[in-house]
């Protein structure tokens, strides 16, 4: 997510976080469109230079703060599949209603703004895909899942599900929320779904 | 979706239609924040108050524009589960590339905007569902289906899943995404799936 800076000095670490959680509150105010890196910086009595030495612009900014809201641990490994993915679930989306409402003013951006859009995936979408691989291609060792579901899609099943509540619904993503998406879709698509169109590869 | 007008006299059915494809020509070119009621009425050469002695906002014009280009069918009967969902999904969803680019203009707002989101969940996702319910009811009855299903999740997972792969992904769809959810995600769920957590009462 960081790394250090170009010039060698040790980075001013406080001080990015700074930056992000500033970015954070200003997306959840005014949304993508009207956040600007003069407000971010005016926020932490900084000049948007101390921004731009650390970030290329504002969607890497931002992908970089709402990064910092979602939690990427490592894959849960509890030796069972359901376990697992309620695990994966909530660190993705404990209950935080702020995190929610950053998100919120994030959404919206992202169809009309590529560069945006890949920063998010980037930052979110890529390292999400990895800890659901890893937890499902543990199940199919273990017996649990057939070799050849449409895990590419299964994989989106989650966000997308939390997506639509969050934007379309605007209800908020609880633990009886993530338990219904494990138990009533997820494992079942797992479990008994057909097989991939592409032969079962675990693209990334 | 529309109605006589209140004076009794021959409504204006083709005004009423040109309005509607202005009001999705500038959702597809500016997004909603920027479509104004002035605009729309000027594409067709009339004032606003044409406009407005027929909807009572842009909320109400935007979301009927909208449900113009989602052909609410009756609910497909082939006597087939999977065949039905399939039908269902290609009327709400063929190939049209504008039709992507307008919801895309629209669902941005939909997340700030209380009073848009209910007019166009009254306008889609009301309808859509009482055709998903149709659809699974008759699987019940056949007893291709359990009749304790979470229905009301399942029933989500087809709009969350195109919502998702439209605003995240920004990629299109198309018949062989539709049947992937259907055979990978909706059938397997609705077959194989855990009990609604309300018991499996089909809430609307």
């Amino acid at each position: 997510m960081s790394s250090p800076s170009k010039s060698g000095r040790p980075r001013d670490a406080d001080r990015d976080r700074a930056l992000l959680v500033a970015t954070q509150d200003l997306l959840a105010e005014v949304g993508y469109d009207r956040l600007s890196i003069d407000a971010v910086a005016a926020r932490c009595g900084a000049g948007k230079t101390t921004v731009y030495r650390r970030w290329a612009g504002k969607p890497e900014l931002v992908a970089d703060a709402v990064a910092l809201l979602h939690e990427i641990a490592v894959a849960p490994d509890t030796g069972d599949l359901r376990t697992d993915l309620v695990l994966m679930a909530k660190a993705w989306h404990d209950p935080d209603s702020r995190r929610d409402a950053v998100v919120g003013g994030l959404l919206t951006a992202m169809v009309h703004d590529g560069g945006l859009r890949d920063a998010v995936n980037q930052a979110i979408s890529v390292p999400h895909k990895e800890v659901f691989a890893t937890v499902v291609a543990r199940a199919v060792e273990r017996g649990e899942v057939p070799g050849d579901r449409d895990f590419e899609l299964i994989g989106t099943a989650f966000p997308a599900l939390t997506f639509h509540r969050l934007s379309v619904m605007a209800e908020p993503i609880d633990l009886a929320f993530i338990e219904r998406v494990v138990d009533g879709v997820v494992v079942p698509a797992l479990i008994s779904g057909g097989s991939s169109p592409a032969g079962g590869a675990m693209s990334r």
